[in-house]
């Protein structure tokens, strides 16, 4: 698949961008937030994922002569336009949170500065990549913290939404917190642990399930997991995986190995299985589960005591079916003019949907001593917190609820990635992102992490922040 | 982005592969069928989509150096199936309904006819494929109907589950029935109308909302849409569009412009903008709604008289939100042995759940009179329905229930893709698939396309097939 992603976008960023030509505006300096209204599934937070294929898309990102020729075709866009299209290089600023970072309603996960003309081209794919990445990490986060320290390995690929949804999909899970997947390119494009056994076609080719077991035992003795339900769970899939592990693995003091429930009642049949494995003498065979699993089931198969030691997730997971939509937006919050920044804000009825305006950063604030982090405060770019001394913060919403911090530590959350166009940033390893996203999860309040009803961590504005919303919106 | 796909398999078609071959199994024949058991939604019927970007798959297939390296530092494959993997090429057979045809449960949609280690390889990508664009595809059509005749558009990249997602999603949609998408390159690439007109940053760049409307009406006179929330819809919006339409497009005789409803109460809103508009003469203004629109929030739109001549359709078309896994399944049903077809069955507790064996023909079956589908048959693959005389089918789960046909016409839906590893199949520009799925939808009556609790459409087992189906059930 050779495909120029530049096209990628929707077409009113083009008639736009053709516009701001033509009206003169297209090399005005815009600052352009990504955040996102609400957490998927009613968490408490979201995990980012996704930018380092923003990253690879802007390095790569230019027109080719079908692109221009499919434009040319339509009639509407400026010869001037499309020769801009020819030469586009991105020439802009961009800052970001890093992959693996919980970040919260309103707050920029990523802000663009650029000339408008080129930070519209951008959006679509800078919301698609973010949106679906973080829809997926967020997801895997929930699951994996639903199996308690249990190994959640990523399933889906044949049910994704296409091959990026396959492929980036896992790489996003793992970020969240998956072990492995089974999606094999994720894990050579990637480096994430990639794995898989069998499927029920491979016990049919074989004249017996015993058969089947065998064979495999002996072609991959090592981590050898058998797929026990293509035709009765109990009567013939765990006896004749017994059978093939005492003869063909135990002999050889192999330790490692495995069964999979793919249907039925887990539960049950975990149990079930788990007791004559132990009958057996087969302690370290480890059960694995698989079949429409998600956080609530794994959740339900726990509390009901299931003998699971993995959890594979297929389709709720790559889909994030309970919520399949992450609502990212890009909206407009400052324009550059005579050498100053000027803020800009969307009116809405719903003040919750009312955008921050400027130019911002965001700064984690944590406690000095639990290190857990405490809340986060939203600034005008030129602000600095210093954590030496006391900090007093409030509720946007409420402002006469306020809270003040003495021993904290304060932490930017976005670093910059582009600065002229020119990358300044090296996105580390996806192992890296997803060792991150365990440790800054670690440092959030156990109410925060609620699967439902949680506790809203504590996103604040400064006052200089909030003076200015307050006065963009009297009007 | 040039990635090459022969690797977005799951881990475990290449230990199979590996194996089929270590234990002398890989040259075998064998049968796959991909088909599901379910119609997303609870919907009546599924359109088929996604084969052309499959027989593209099968006709690039090949593993690089790379992939082979990854594969070599597993150190679980042995050299002689990796030098495979390097010469791999597809050589079997492949049937399969045309996209935008309506499908049933149980359907096999693609038959997959080829040596089990190739079989096997292909299986993920087969099934990646026809469940995303099939899913997306079957819930435009959905929303489609709901519109009764308005246009839909697809409007979803920034929320779709990554690149292919957005491109492949709005090519299934458009087969669907939407008239058109806002995603660029899948214009550009497959020749879907492509279009759009402004975002909110547009109309926030200008000193007034009124400026920004004038100067898109001047730039882009025919089909110009203004959006018209970013203030207040009904205060401002609407009256600075109409000064723009009358003043710039009225004196140039243009005809075709419209007004675009994004936020706030679509019925409301467009009745109460509907009667502005008219107020002002504008009659020919159409008014564009969007905003988290689906099937059901269109037909309570309609049913409450909402003046919405086209529905821009985002997020809940581009993810299926309100099912976004398409349960695509791919089954051994046959082995080559002997040079005869040994039919294979895979046992289940649910009787719904055990596939049907065999290499099969699927003939759809017409009223010669009124032209309309009355049910589909199933038969072993060297059957023929004689179309001249009568035929008796019967329900395979309640054969008591019979029905005779007289005047009809059988057609089957199957074609040949490729034999041997050739492809023999020219996959028709999308805009006949589109209207084949137009076509097609109207030959079914309206009772199977409820959008809840649809009639059950007859799909029956030949006498031969249902006889088979049982032996094998019996063991």
């Amino acid at each position: 698949m050779t495909v120029n992603l530049a096209m990628l976008c929707d077409y009113y960023e083009l008639t736009m961008g053709n516009g701001y030509l033509k009206t003169g505006l297209s090399h005005k300096n815009t600052y352009f937030d990504v955040f996102f209204r609400r957490v998927p599934d009613g968490g408490g937070f979201v995990i980012t994922a996704g930018l380092e294929q923003f990253i690879e898309y802007i390095e790569n990102l230019s027109f080719g002569a079908e692109d221009i020729e499919y434009l040319r075709g339509k009639k509407i866009f400026d010869s001037e336009f499309l020769k801009y299209l020819e030469n586009f290089k991105f020439s802009g600023d961009i800052y970001a949170v890093p992959e693996g970072t919980p970040v919260f309603p309103n707050e920029p996960l990523m802000t663009v500065r650029a000339p408008v003309i080129e930070a519209q081209l951008i959006e679509t794919f800078a919301l698609l990549t973010l949106n679906h990445q973080s829809l997926i990490a967020t997801k895997a986060n929930r699951i994996v913290r639903a199996a308690q320290g249990r190994a959640v390995l990523e399933f889906g690929a044949r049910r994704a939404h296409g091959a990026s949804g396959a492929l980036n999909g896992a790489r996003a899970a793992f970020i969240g917190g998956c072990e492995g997947t089974s999606c094999t390119l994720t894990g050579r494009l990637y480096g994430v642990p990639a794995g898989g056994t069998m499927a029920h076609s491979w016990v049919q080719m074989f004249d017996s399930e015993y058969d089947a077991f065998k064979a495999y035992c002996e072609l991959y003795p090592d981590g050898a997991a058998l797929l026990a339900d293509t035709y009765n769970t109990l009567k013939s899939g765990v006896p004749n995986a017994i059978r093939a592990f005492k003869e063909v693995l135990i002999p050889r003091g192999i330790k490692n190995f495995a069964i999979r429930l793919d249907s039925g009642d887990i539960a049950y049949l975990s149990k079930k299985a788990r007791k004559m494995l132990d009958g057996a003498g087969l302690y370290e065979c480890k059960i694995i589960a698989s079949n429409a699993l998600d956080e609530y089931i794994i959740r339900d198969l726990i509390t009901q005591g299931a003998e699971v030691d993995v959890f594979g997730v297929g389709e709720r997971l790559i889909t994030s079916k309970s919520e399949p939509v992450f609502g990212g937006v890009y909206k407009l919050v400052a324009v550059e003019e005579n050498g100053g920044i000027v803020p800009k804000i969307k009116l809405s009825e719903n003040l919750g949907k009312i955008p921050n305006p400027h130019f911002k950063k965001i700064y984690r604030l944590f406690d000095r001593e639990s290190g857990m982090a405490l809340a986060d405060q939203l600034c005008v770019y030129d602000e600095v917190i210093d954590d030496g001394g006391e900090l007093t913060i409030f509720d946007p919403a409420a402002t006469w609820k306020t809270k003040t911090l003495t021993n904290f530590t304060a932490r930017e959350l976005q670093v910059p990635i582009f600065k002229g166009g020119r990358r300044v940033y090296d996105p580390p390893p996806v192992a890296e992102a997803r060792a991150c996203c365990a440790r800054q999860v670690g440092l959030l309040w156990d109410e925060v992490k609620r699967f439902e009803n949680p506790h809203l961590y504590y996103v604040d504005l400064s006052r200089k922040l909030w003076d200015i919303k307050q006065r963009l919106m009297r009007g």
